[in-house]
């Protein structure tokens, strides 16, 4: 199943590590426990609206840019994979 | 301040507007309650990535198709705006 929180944990865990930074660098800048932030950048916590801007904004991205990751790996997900018959066999 | 889910709670008032169907009829097809969903579409509380999937299969769209929307309607807030100065004054 696809889990919005998980896509956009791993965004902004792409955009940190893109930015060489600790977890415990971006908590501080962004003002959140370094334990919320890993356990949303994992999935396993729904990050509310107003600490996902925060943490946008401590990582200097926009929702936007965020999103537009979020809707790239969420378009590979629901894309109808081909299964390749062989029928030589 | 751009909220997430101001942006969501829109997106999916704007497909069920579309479908012309109640929240009663989108609520129950979804099991959560009507309140919920009713909060969820004015922003007033988070989804669960959970719930927000639910929603959206009732209303037979997918989490990219919500996320577009967002995505869109996130862009003209983003946009920076231009100011008409008036030298004639």
């Amino acid at each position: 199943m696809i889990l919005l929180r998980s896509h956009i944990g791993l965004a902004l865990r792409t955009y940190r590590m893109q930015q060489s930074r600790t977890l415990r660098d971006v908590a501080k800048s962004a003002r959140v426990s370094l334990g919320y932030l890993s356990e949303v950048e994992r999935g396993q916590k729904e990050a509310s609206s107003e600490l996902l801007n925060s943490i946008c904004s401590a990582l200097d991205i926009s929702l936007g840019d965020v999103l537009q990751s979020v809707n790239a790996q969420i378009k590979v997900h629901e894309t109808p994979t081909l299964t390749v018959v062989d029928d030589a066999a």
